[in-house]
This record gives structure tokens, sequence and C-alpha cells, in this order.
């Protein structure tokens, strides 16, 4: 299960690399996805700004495309392949990042999770809204939260 | 005076390419400044999404920093150096953007303008928020509130 997990995450990284120029840029990888959490990572030093810190930018995609992977591997898992989309966000900058940082996510209650896949059985497409904290070393530093609109590949 | 906007925009558009990697390898320009209004451009290419559409990561770097560079602007012209940062934002994406995109901003009213320049007389500190809007050929396809902290450089 353990190793399906990662092989499942280790194919959406790639898929982020060749279909995101951006992400090589930012350097991003998903480090961790036990089936509920995720982690997606990222080095200070590509990411920096004019004041020698995490980029706000960097940030945001960061924490953006970790719920958008988190429902990702999700869903697909599930339902196979699904296109996800952000609709919504916001996003507090609490505290500068002064090194490498990564974003973390956790999946939602187990009523909004239900009501998703309902949807999607019935309609094709369903919404989900997730938090993402941006951290270094366990220091909370941003606070996100997303709202996501996923649709089922036609045809599947 | 038009030439003096000029030639702050392109030296602030320097200092995004020398102090932000990010920045060029999104691309983004400031391509019109009025002293009152901006507008920063980017290309489609390099900001692509899975989806073929453009990347919500680029759009939200890109409308943050429109924000980011019109208070630079007009606070560096008036009261000299200053760091800006952002601290707070909210983004909708209404439509998918199929193009090259740029990101509009506009002063906000007079009263919160006064009030920033009274703060930073006062204590060398101040906030301002901003609407920013990201659009592709006259297309309005996404809205942006960013909330941003000022500090005069110390010993100005």
């Amino acid at each position: 299960m353990q190793d399906m997990l990662k092989n499942a995450a280790r194919l959406l990284d790639r898929r982020l690399r060749e279909q995101i120029p951006l992400t090589g840029h930012i350097g991003l990888e998903i480090t961790a996805w036990d089936g509920r959490g995720l982690i997606m990572a990222a080095p200070l030093l590509p990411n920096l700004n004019d004041k020698g810190t995490g980029f706000a930018g960097s940030i945001a995609t960061l924490a953006t495309l970790a719920g958008w992977a988190l429902i990702t591997l999700w869903v697909e898992e599930r339902r196979g392949p699904a296109d996800v989309a952000i609709y919504r966000s916001e996003i507090d900058y609490r505290r500068p990042v002064t090194g490498d940082f990564f974003a973390r996510c956790q999946l939602p209650e187990e009523g909004a999770l239900k009501a998703l896949l309902a949807s999607l059985d019935s309609k094709g497409r369903g919404r989900l809204k997730l938090a993402v904290t941006v951290c270094q070393e366990g220091t909370e530093a941003v606070f996100f939260r997303g709202s996501y609109a996923v649709r089922l590949h036609p045809g599947k």
C-alpha cells in the first residue's frame, strides 16, 4: 500500500514538471503522501524575494499546488483521471520564511469527502475546500484556504 | 514627467529580475505606469498549467506583484526607499486565461493614500489595501484583493 501511494505521488510530481513549467523553476516536490495527508517541499534559494526571504508568489503557488495535488491523488485513486482547478483562495502571510519550506495539507472531514464523491458520481463534477499550512522546520508561517473544482474526464 | 515615470518603472522591473528569480521565469514586465495606475504583463507560454490555460500560481504571483509594484513606485516617489510586503490576499479565478495576460491596478481612494502617508511620516510604516484585476485582451478573468505593509528604510 505504501509503495502504491509513493508511486502515485511520484507520477504526479512528473506530471507537474512536464505540464506546468513554473513548478520546475520553483523546485517543488511531493515529499510525503500517506493517503490522507500530503507534504510538498521547496528550496528557499530559487524562491527568494527582494528582502532575502521566501517570495510570496512562490509560497502562494506551493500552497495552491499542495491542495491541488492532495485532491488529485485522492480522487484519481477512487474515480480515475480528473481535472482539478482552484477557483478561490485566501492566504495569510503571518511570518517571513527564512529557510527551505514546505506546504502541509490534510483531507477535510468525512462528510465533505462523501459529498464530493456523491457529486462526482451523479454529475461528473464536484467541489472541495482545503486548508494548507506553509512551514519551515516546524514553524507555521503562512495559512491558506483554497476552494477547488473537480471534473472527471468524460468517457472514463 | 512621463519619462520620469517610465524610468522609475523600468528600474523597478530590473530590481524584480535581479532580486526575485521567479519573476524572470514568469516573464513579467511593467508595461504601463502613469502615476495612478499600473499594468504588469506576462506571456502565456511559460505560465501554462496541466489544462493548457494560465497557471493559477503564475496568475496569483502576477497580481501580488502588480499591487506590490504600484505601492512601491508611489511611495518611493514621495518618501524614498521602502520595503513593501503583502500580508494577506484573496483571489477569485472566474474564467480560464487562454492567451497572454496582464494585471491591472489603480491607486485606491485619496483617504487611504493620505492615511498611509501620515502613518509613514509618524511611524515609518503603514498599510494599504488594493484591488487587482487579471485580464486577457479586455476580458476580466481573475479578481484579487491584497493587503500590503510598507516600511520606509531606516535612516532615510
